[in-house]
């Protein structure tokens, strides 16, 4: 019943190490519903992929997130704390810690902004731009190895069918 | 160049409070190739998507990782922790709090299994059968809200390709 059997089925009977393994695990389980639900598959797909890009951005000491928004700064010079926050949906106080790490780091600084005194206008450094071009480079690799899951035609669908999430 | 423009515009000008909220408002921020990135889609979608099925279950106090615990115990009386465990890629610690809020909430029992005395077997208790059926029925309107969103097709094609992710 379970998928490593057929494997298993070819070696000698008896005191197999692999064969004992496989026996003392339960028979699959039945998941019901569930695979049938966006509410459990996508948490699940976010899962796979947020550990892949974590691992791709491990060496760089970056976060996802932390990520988004230097592409975002990065993208747009001279933009808005406020403008970011919408942009990718991050609370004002959750943001105001990353900036402040990223301004720590050397890689994004704060202008006083011309048109409006009340807020910074965000700048990356040139070491932030360097930083960014390394990053970019291990997602482009990052997001290879989800095409070599579901496809070049797959990601390409998956993206449409969930653009309408980005416009909240 | 905000799509909230189009309305505004047919208002007369001046002082009208919705346009200077618009003004005050920063021009649309480029997102670079972060819509073209399965991470940051697909967690901007896990967004949208939890925040609606917590929503959906809040009026029962469960969160989505305790009402697949439940529906997994449910379809399989008498599974194990570990089978539990392996099935959601939920950790050992993680699942075994969650159990003992199931339990002591009277939804959940364990009962000691006759072929493993190191594991106990996991089982419903009526209650926990019947809040399972009304879980499973908000759930059910969650996924019409799902729908009204990306469309029976889109439900179906977002399905298929990320089932891979389900295997791992």
């Amino acid at each position: 019943m379970t998928s490593g059997r057929a494997t298993t089925a070819k070696r000698p009977a008896g005191d197999n190490p692999a064969r004992m393994r496989d026996r003392n695990r339960a028979a699959p389980v039945d998941l019901a519903e569930l695979p049938d639900r966006t509410g459990y598959v996508i948490p699940r797909a976010r899962v796979w992929i947020f550990q892949d890009v974590i691992r791709a951005m491990a060496e760089h000491d970056i976060r996802p997130a932390q990520f988004s928004v230097m592409t975002v700064i990065g993208a747009n010079p001279g933009v808005s704390q406020s403008a970011v926050s919408r942009a990718l949906g991050i609370e004002h106080a959750r943001l105001a810690v990353m900036l402040h790490l990223l301004e720590a780091r050397g890689t994004m600084k704060r202008v006083n902004s011309r048109h409006d005194r009340r807020s910074n206008a965000l700048h990356l450094t040139p070491a932030g731009k360097r930083l960014l071009g390394m990053l970019k480079a291990a997602v482009a690799r990052h997001e290879e190895r989800v095409i070599a899951k579901i496809g070049v035609d797959g990601k390409r669908e998956l993206l449409r069918i969930l653009s309408v999430f980005l416009q909240d």
